[in-house]
């Protein structure tokens, strides 16, 4: 009987990997460097000879081994080649054919964002549910549809990019796509603070935030405290991040949203702020979807690697 | 080896019924009529008896069935039971389990416009493609998604409701829905003669518009015969129409979008006033979307149904 998965979040700092038994409890957690030069020819390698030592370490053998799930930060197609993944130096190259080469033992890979968002579905804050969408509201904003309990790649692994539905017409800052008026501009930690500066030039309005550094952290720490500046950024964000969401559950009709990445850290709160503005915008036949947070952290990908194994 | 599927597409008036060969070649269509009274109680016995005598018309024994397919005008969980169907007269009820159980054949239902996208993927103009949106720009605007080859039906039923998307927080009218500023009201029918009335009132400017019952088909008319007024009508209806569906290809990232319903019988010219503005608010990774025409019109439906039966 099979009793372990491997499951590889590679990063363009560090590659990170677990083990776990096939019912998700990890066993273990480990990260190695993730080597970018010669256009990253070295990761596949690394993360195989360090698989390799950890299975010798605790005496277990290839045939003990269900598989390993990659997680990688570009798209994949559903036989695992990646098309790019520029943060690795990696351009088009099949990495489960790769890895399985050299370490006999079967490989699923899968982008990034939408192992991670497998992850919370199995094992996270989705748990329970089939039908769920992570959004990840980091740098930018990212997102990860499952359906059915399988993840949706779309026709060139671009399911999911939320962060680029576009909500306002007269934007004229322009996104890192090269549009304007995108979520991401609103929505990501970057989006906050570009909202509350531009809150705090419009007004004379005393606040907490006159004072100290504008931060996705600082802006939602005012919000807690009354300020009531930020408050108005808080509802600012919210209206549209609820907007944006509204859009995505009339397309998906998911059963739960999934809310993660450093912004998310402020809590329930942003998901009180942001509520209101869902349920004017959305359709009324998929205004029941729930919203939680994530509750992985940076472990969601190694957890829906893993899981990509044992569909 | 069984030889025949049956297509059902059970509307508010008339329920067309096809009689499929397993590679999708209709052998005979016909109707009959709904009778919608005692709660459509009858619509279902009536279904089997078509069915029957069609069978016994031919020769076809029920073991030369492979199933039969139902479409039906709401949502439908994946076990069958439909939630609701008012124009139906239906609550809540399992018809899968009620036509089986009286015709002894298996069964399988689901949304009518989920059934249709499924039929234009199958033998329409998605045909070759596994991820598909299509489009119905009609009274309303419905659609249908198709991820990997299977309806994406959602948590409750109402996935792909992208004609409530929310694209102009500026409008005053209220969508059948209850909301404002829903992509229905702008790309159905009645948004193109919204529009259209909005353009007339605003100027004095000469118009073949003027002088004739402004429809959706007569606007169309009117832009290919080059009148002025009702090329800027299509400029706004193509670039609500391309704002979103560039929210759903950023949200599922489909290979195709197939365009079907009523205003599309307007034909290409329809799509080359919508793609210039879907390329302008896309995610780039998502830019690559083809665009056609709906090949089946109203036989979708039961294209799609049979198709039901053998996924």
């Amino acid at each position: 009987m099979k009793k372990y998965v491997f499951g590889v979040d590679v990063g363009g700092t560090t590659v990170k990997i677990g083990l776990f038994s096939p019912e998700g409890e990890i066993r273990e957690k480990w990260e190695i460097p993730t080597r970018k030069e010669d256009n990253g020819d070295h990761i596949i390698a690394d993360i195989a000879e360090s698989i390799k030592d950890k299975m010798n370490a605790h005496g277990i053998d290839r045939t003990d081994v269900i598989g390993i799930g990659l997680g990688v930060p570009g798209p994949v197609k559903e036989d695992g080649t990646v098309l790019l993944a520029a943060n690795l130096g990696w351009g088009k190259r099949n990495i489960s054919m790769e890895l399985s080469d050299i370490i006999k033992i079967p490989v699923m890979a899968g982008n990034d964002a939408n192992v991670a968002a497998l992850g919370e579905m199995w094992r996270g804050g989705g748990r329970g549910y089939k039908n769920m969408v992570a959004v990840t509201l980091g740098t930018g904003v990212g997102g990860g549809i499952i359906i059915g309990g399988k993840i949706l790649s779309g026709a060139t692994g671009a399911g999911g990019e939320i962060g680029h539905i576009h909500l306002d017409d007269n934007e004229t800052d322009t996104c890192g796509c090269g549009g304007h008026g995108c979520l991401e501009q609103y929505a990501s930690a970057t989006g906050v603070v570009r909202i509350a500066n531009k809150k705090l030039a419009q007004t004379d309005k005393p606040s907490i935030l006159r004072d100290t550094e504008v931060s996705a952290k600082s802006v939602w720490d005012a919000v807690k405290e009354g300020d009531e500046l930020a408050i108005e950024v808080a509802n600012v964000y919210g209206e549209y991040l609820g907007k944006g969401l509204a859009a995505v559950a009339d397309v998906v009709n998911p059963d739960i949203f999934v809310i993660g990445g450093g912004v998310s850290k402020a809590g329930d709160i942003l998901i009180d702020y942001m509520k209101p503005h869902f349920e004017k915008y959305v359709f009324p036949g998929a205004k029941g979807a729930k919203f939680t947070l994530a509750l992985l952290g940076n472990d969601a990908g190694i957890y829906g690697a893993a899981k990509l194994v044992l569909e």
